[in-house]
């Protein structure tokens, strides 16, 4: 969804001395920041301009992520015009929409003109309806019909990623048609591209030529004879697949086809790079009940994405409880048990925990699938089997020890336990991600709490059970 | 590391029912990993070379994970020589190791000659000493020295990743002598290139000219005047911060070069892509206490990655039980205690994992420096007491109803710990990673069971404590 820069580099390097805006790991210095904030605090805003004006865009959407809200509202105002429209796609979902409520409709309507169609609608997106309605009323009917047509498409498919520009050539074109040609419209090409599309007369790609091939081979040698296959990406896919796509073949960039297998656009790997962050980004979240939020998130909105999981892990851990109830009667006897039994339910949770990242991350890289299911949970199982047999002997002769003058036998107990509730970690860490994915659901939501509070019910289960059939 | 493909897809496109190897969105399918299942057991080496052939080298790599060690020795064997080469820099690290034992020296050998310089070094690195001194005796002695001169530069390291074959020109050529340099002297090229880089007399890059810009350009003009700023990556620059600046950029290639600022090599995008997914799956598993392992790890490695963690983990719920036990007479008054506690330190947990999670990722996206620390710090304490205010009547109310007829102010105490020990996740979850990061360590590793370890012990003595100052 970014503007594709290719080589060129940030116009303030960071081995410029005086203003050091970056480190020379290309990170902004916490100095800058400071400079900024200074100057914002002063209300300078000629200062602010001549700090801001040589930035490249993706360091001022950086510098807005390390301000507060209210700092921001006075950077926007300062921002020479064509770099706020070319930060616009690179800020955090969070904050572009608060930039955006600050930005008049006919800044915006200007802006959005000078940024590439995915771009445009990237922002365009975020914006309130009826905001919406007056940017798009601003704009000229070419950008708007544009911009238009890429929110036509499903939130998350390629379609909304590909950019409508391409550089497609004839079968019949030989390798100087195909030069001549973009010297001469060279204008209304991608600003960047890489690989040439052959297409035949009814616009359907046919093959592809990499640029560089097109500049190694004579003028006279014919597309047909230079191309090779490519990777056709239909315009309703997912996102997701199609970054796998780009990632397992290495892709630059691929032809986006529509129903009928015409040529309708092209995808970029620099987008997809943003895509492979955004998915990860998810699943790690996910994984720790964490809903999307980001720099921009404030308290309440933190809130109400993170207190459900806590809500859902505070019944599961009732639950967990309740099993701890129905054995008040051996605990009342055997106090020591109230001591131990926490142990065996961390160390279940944290073996499950284990499994299930694993499993989650083989299914998210599609390393995982039906063909080998169920040699990844049998080798789980021995895992777990494994680890008990390791672990238990450990916490069964210190805790046969520390309890010697109660009953040395609640070693015995908890070894047998420990081994018993890491087969279960073992099962539902597997499971519960494989059985998610076959029901289509995303694997990595809400696993976490499903597995702690299943190592949590059966560990309190086991242990106080075998407690109460061995020692009482 | 692995070989460019722009826009070549595999010789067998999807919606090639006959063959059917991959599914539309070019995963392979269970009932083609089986067709060579079966294949290998009954030992069809013809069958099973008719099935390899037109693979993908990706997809024969990503078969070999599919398969169980028995299976992949049989279809080393039966692999073409050329897609076998390809395949090596494709697989997990697990597999390759165990491929490459299986591969005679001279065959290895003649294989890598066929390699990118990059792509060979990644797989000569991963030979056991004395393979490698005869594969590399078996080389040519150009192919040898490049390979040793990229071993000679840290794992890890822009000069690792980088292939040493560029596309250079003086700054005092024109379009023209490009194109005419590029068509004469194709073969010494790299087999796909993005950007030249106009260099000074000293070999130091002061430019580049993405090659989309080079062909809409007329002959005549000058590359001195179609060249923009360049992003150099210093060779030894660690590949998670050259990741960085890529994707920050939005770059598709980007000049390497040496001390004294000269050119010696060039990353392309989709090694990057590699490397993001590389380092997302790093933090990931270390976040859940794994260390690296893939299909083709074996049980026991697996359990000496996994066990560590474990057993720390033992040790530190330990810790939490003795705090249990310094409680053990209020227990055995109130019974309840040892019910509920259980609940205080597993939403403490999940808590602090939330926090903690959000800061690892900040962290390594480097949205969080010194800049937003403390911002980030107060604003978690926020959203920690935010929590506890939502949380704590819920489960006061219900563990007060729950006991009733015991003592309802179980419930006061209960709420009570509940607000101080969010508040503790929440500091302790954002401070472990910080400070790790601030010590130079990975901030993933060993936090999670740090975070759960301080929440369980604070919980349980919170409550606890609380507990025997209020009831009894």
């Amino acid at each position: 969804m970014s503007t594709t820069d290719s080589a060129f580099a940030p116009a303030e390097a960071p081995d410029n001395e005086d203003h050091a805006a970056l480190d020379e790991d290309y990170v902004l210095t916490p100095q800058f920041v400071e400079k900024v904030v200074d100057a914002a605090d002063d209300g300078d805003g000629m200062r602010l301009r001549s700090l801001l004006e040589d930035l490249h865009p993706a360091d001022v959407a950086d510098l807005m992520g390390f301000l507060t809200s209210e700092h921001r509202a006075v950077v926007v105002l300062w921002l020479p015009p064509e770099l706020l429209a070319e930060t616009l796609p690179e800020l955090d979902d969070g904050i572009r929409e608060e930039v955006l409520e600050r930005v008049p409709h006919g800044t915006l309507a200007e802006a959005l003109q000078e940024l590439d169609s995915d771009d445009a609608a990237a922002v365009v997106e975020d914006l309130e309806d009826d905001q919406r309605e007056r940017v798009l009323a601003a704009m000229p009917d070419v950008d708007r019909a544009a911009i238009e047509s890429s929110l036509g498409y499903d939130e998350e498919s390629a379609g909304r990623l590909m950019q409508r520009e391409v550089m497609a050539a004839p079968q019949f074109w030989s390798v100087g048609d195909t030069i001549d040609h973009i010297r001469k419209q060279g204008d209304d090409l991608p600003e960047l591209f890489f690989d040439i599309y052959v297409v035949d007369p009814l616009n359907r790609p046919v093959g592809g030529v990499p640029i560089s091939g097109l500049l190694r081979a004579p003028r006279s040698a014919a597309l047909a004879e230079l191309m090779e296959p490519v990777n056709e990406i239909a315009v309703d896919q997912d996102q997701e697949e199609v970054a796998y796509i780009f990632e397992k073949y290495h892709l630059i960039s691929a032809p986006v086809v529509d129903a009928a297998g015409r040529l309708v656009g092209q995808i970029t790997v620099d987008d997809i790079v943003n895509i492979i962050q955004e998915e990860n980004r998810e699943d790690i979240l996910r994984l720790a009940g964490v809903a999307d939020e980001d720099r921009g998130s404030s308290v309440s909105e933190i809130v109400r994405g993170r207190v459900p999981w806590l809500a859902i892990n505070l019944a599961t851990a009732a639950l967990g409880a309740s099993v701890i109830g129905l054995f008040e009667g051996t605990i009342q006897q055997i106090v020591a048990l109230a001591v131990l039994m926490p142990i065996v339910s961390a160390i279940g949770g944290n073996a499950g925990t284990q499994a299930l990242t694993v499993t989650v991350r083989a299914l998210a890289t599609r390393e995982l699938n039906s063909a080998n299911a169920m040699r990844t949970f049998l080798r789980e199982l021995a895992v777990g089997v494994a680890n008990g047999l390791v672990l238990a002997p450990l916490i069964g002769v210190a805790a046969g020890f520390w309890f010697r003058d109660e009953d040395w036998r609640i070693g015995l107990v908890i070894g047998a336990a420990m081994i018993l509730n890491l087969l279960v970690a073992a099962c539902i860490g597997v499971l519960t991600p494989l059985t998610l994915s076959k029901l289509k659901f995303d694997p990595a939501v809400s696993s976490a709490v499903f597995v702690t509070a299943t190592t949590d019910f059966f560990g309190f289960l086991i242990f106080l059970g075998l407690a109460t059939m061995v020692l009482l």
